[in-house]
């Protein structure tokens, strides 16, 4: 159809009768709508450990802990995004601390929620009933709709990485929520859950569990299991087999052994070593990342910035940002991902360069 | 940990610091982010084809289509969100309006895309070389990374509904967007496309596409066949057979014939028809949806409100809306939604009330 | 360890003694036990339908059929497999014949079973309360553990064949049979089963019936449909587009609709058509397969003879044969064979001969 | 059709024209072929390790092993099953005994393998190359077409039990075979092989291994995880947590941590545990197990017979046969079937009695 030059005026108010109407045209916004690759608000971002710890520690102090708040947390709130408590659009992290003896109430969710220990022990999280200890490098799963609240059962205070799907969950209204106990439904202090015993056996499904299961009924990801895998993936390279990801990089996804996929519906979860003086091939992933260096130091590179990293550092990395690492000491990074969400969504990309 | 009564500057301080460090803290937002149900911001609305229709028109001869603004499509723009171009937090749906011979570039993104006709013929989409005729009740398919363009054959206008993921792709960063040729790569105008002369065969499918896919490899689904397939729901019904979702209400899904599944990774589509004078148990589901009357007249009651509607008005329903359907005549409805990222991550929930 | 020279006597009473412990040696049968290749004691075989009608006719005029024998179904035995009633290792196939106004009650089996149809019509068969016309050129399923009967409404005699897991079934000790009507529970004469109202609509499911089934929901798949989408594959091949299989070899496999695979889980249906003069590659697979001349005449090389074939021939493709088809009008042919075994327990290969 | 009374001449040569004709009437053989129930023509069987052992040790100094024979491996042959080398129509278990020092040829074959060690240890299977102790209570892989091939490392000899689908291979026609090296591509004598390195940590799956496999990648599971797992389900019942299979009786299933499922497309391995006193709840299953006593002493109800069992000793039960166990002391035992098999392809049914 021709159309004759229109008048401004006519423009004008064809625009304003769009709005009146709550309707927007599409052609003036194409390119921030659907732009040629993802063009993330988020920013590439570190958190310091040593910023993060005694900011907790100052919480334990003037701030308690109890039914209402909930929990002592303290989210990451990427600079990008405008000072909402994200660390990525779909990804939430925090630092959560408890004082000698506190207990952090009971209470269920559909958010899928993760803790991760880089230091420290002494607290028990009590999911669905079952005691779980938490100790420096285990991976600590409470699946969505799953109870659990925390106790510390020492006289020294605890710290530790909460990692969620609040941000996906709230975008999408798929947010429910439930308090339980104001206590502890179970005070005792095992140093294995239950849901080990039953589940964390290699290769191993007890017969009362057969059957897919949306989320890994495994509690606890012990990291004397994970350094074990790690260190033979290296030993194994030494002895010229095929077992890491690149040379000189180990690495490890956390898994639901009901089904060999990913530990909860929404979020990924992995545990990478890199030897002294190793690098990483840059690459870059649609979807979204949060490292934390468990220990050693290093470098990343987020887009053209490099900086150095050392234990108990966080680091966010959105979507379609490249990234590499190198390593000066031994570097353990623990990292999760919404890659379920990409992945299952059929959305997944990845660019690898090859280094020169 | 007892905490002594903290000074109000200490707390002050505390908090500006998470601030200069880009955190927050959890416990002063955990209601907002961790309701106890979904609490959407996108709130129910209604928008009238007597409306949209003559703007879309106003817009035809007022501005043209081409590349760069790519396609005249007019977004729902759902009054709870601030102005952004949704219909809802994850789905898009727009009126696009084609004039007499006008053509819409190809290109193609990572975006999920189907059109809805309620009227109107002579457009063929062309969607990977393939042209596909777009007829009055039709659902055509653009799975993302398919190559597409518009052209109108006629010397008449013709409207209809896109919907696309655009506000899920956007907020996940997980878009990719690439231009095609500026004008159709094939413009002859069969009734019927390849990908139906293939694939359109009930319950077989060709030797030479065997294996699952992501999306569904049908480009239309007829309305001759959805109108069908609902009379025979009634028919049954009438018989006595088990046919309809519920008395008098019939309901059909499009689906990946590959699958079985939802016909793309991230939307769902179905019809549902009632008879004259039935109605629809009123529930509530997680995730949101988008009908359009596609023909008769009857009332939606979203929340506490009940509004009249008719054919082409298009209804959005948030996240854990209640809602439900009475039919003055015999109503047809198409409807569109994000239940498969919401069933697929595990968050569906469904309330029905039973009636008294 | 290095072994002495056994005497024949030590040797001999050492088998003796293994024959009365009820073990045998692996080390003696290996060859036979695990050959290099499949050796089939099946052989490629062609059953004329010039010889089975005038056979099953006979047989009308001189057996009842009733309670007790349940059908008058006279079943392929292949020549290598001693008089046992099967057509090959795992399936069984069979003419069976219907008097004028004869009725074939009613019973289930967790056997699966079809019934294609090569001439006449006449005769419904009551799947679980549904009866299903039989016409020339349709595939009808009855599913295991489905309650069926058949009648014939007509004053003609009809014949048609029966295609079964039988052998399999019998070899597993999975079998279970129950009687159930003497007569027919539903003796209507409806041109087209529920089921196909319900199901058989190109990319839609009714809501009613969303989620994976075992076994097709489809109770009849027509002629019309199959004869287009085959009629379509070759237009498609003629305007320059890949549909066909091989150049002239159009081809079509039937569907479950609840998941895209195979329509049973034990049998594969197909329906394949060649040009005439056209040819297809040598090729063997792994499994078994019997096809049916539908319509026309051409050849099958069955390993190295080759044996004209004309409508209503039935042909037995052992395991690993090499097979290939040459048309000489336009040569219509149903198969069906074991490869949702084969294929479901990992053990599918195939090897094609590329034309010289 | 009413047929007149056939006289007898008639329908012999009818019945003599199908034989010609290599036809098989069902009516005179259905209730063979498509019994009510399961009818095995294998029949319940014992075999001791008192009379298997010795008989295994003689065949270590009469016969040598090497390739052509390929291994020494005594097979039990059901009595019910006119002699053929299979324990059931679809499973074959052997003793096989390897001497000081000996060598078995590596070959590979689309038959999936296992292996159970009852007793000693000092072999060494080598599984595409990785060298793999085998040790009492080990459970060892060697899935479809890998190649294999064991050496015993000592100066003592070792025997142990081999589990194959060899039976269901030769009815399908599936088999393939290659010889491989005479020798052993690999000598050397690791504790550990380097798939458990890769594989065998709880949760966890290497990165370089991520996707679906069809059998487990896990070439060991030792005994020492078998055991803690099972001990841990009796420690949780006796701390009142559902935890076993029924009151007393422990049981795990090996499986394939890449889907969760069965550690190959036939075979399933579980291990059981009973408690001193405790007997397990009659049931009968469709498709045949065969159990080995691992330690321990009891009973086994096969039907109406009551047999008492001992460390070794080997039961078979074939499909539909009621069964139940009683243990006098704490009874260890190590069961495989070919439930994979029948589940997959829609076969499975259970009947379990409770107690009075």
């Amino acid at each position: 159809m021709t159309t004759t030059q229109p008048s401004d005026d006519e423009l004008e108010q064809l625009y304003a009768d769009f709005y009146t109407q709550h309707l927007e045209p599409l052609w003036t916004q194409l390119g921030t709508l659907m732009p040629i690759a993802p063009t993330p608000k988020a920013v590439p971002y570190i958190w310091r450990w040593s910023t993060l710890y005694p900011l907790a520690q100052r919480a334990g102090e003037l701030v308690p802990v109890g039914r209402g708040g909930e929990r002592r947390a303290i989210a990451l709130s990427n600079p990008g995004l405008g000072g909402l408590p994200y660390v990525t659009p779909t990804l939430w992290a925090a630092i959560q601390y408890l004082g000698p003896k506190e207990t952090a109430p009971e209470h269920r969710h559909s958010q899928n929620a993760f803790r991760f220990v880089v230091e420290g022990e002494g607290v028990w999280t009590v999911v669905n009933g079952d005691p779980v200890a938490m100790r420096r490098g285990d991976l600590l799963l409470t699946p969505g709709w799953h109870f659990h609240g925390h106790h510390n059962d020492t006289d020294q205070p605890m710290a530790w990485i909460d990692g969620l799907d609040i941000p996906f969950v709230h975008y999408t209204d798929t947010a429910f929520f439930e308090f339980g106990a104001d206590g502890i439904t179970d005070d005792t202090t095992p140093d294995v859950s239950r849901s080990e015993r039953l589940w964390a056996h290699p290769g191993l499904r007890p017969l009362v569990g057969v059957g897919a299961r949306d989320s890994s009924p495994i509690a606890a990801y012990r990291w004397e299991h994970t350094d074990a895998a790690l260190r033979e993936q290296l030993s194994l390279e030494d002895e010229g087999f095929a077992a890491t990801t690149e040379p000189g990089h180990a690495a490890v996804r956390y898994t639901n052994p009901t089904t060999g996929g990913d530990v909860m519906p929404t979020i990924r979860a992995e545990f990478h070593r890199l030897r002294s003086r190793a690098h990483t091939r840059p690459r870059r992933d649609v979807g979204s990342a949060v490292f934390q260096v468990f220990d050693g130091t290093g470098r990343f590179r987020l887009g053209d910035e490099v900086t150095p990293v050392s234990t108990g550092d966080l680091v966010a990395v959105p979507s379609w940002t490249e990234w590499s690492i190198e390593a000066d000491t031994q570097l353990d990074l623990f990292v999760f991902s919404d890659a379920p969400i990409v992945e299952g969504l059929r959305f997944a990309r990845t660019q690898i360069t090859e280094k020169a």
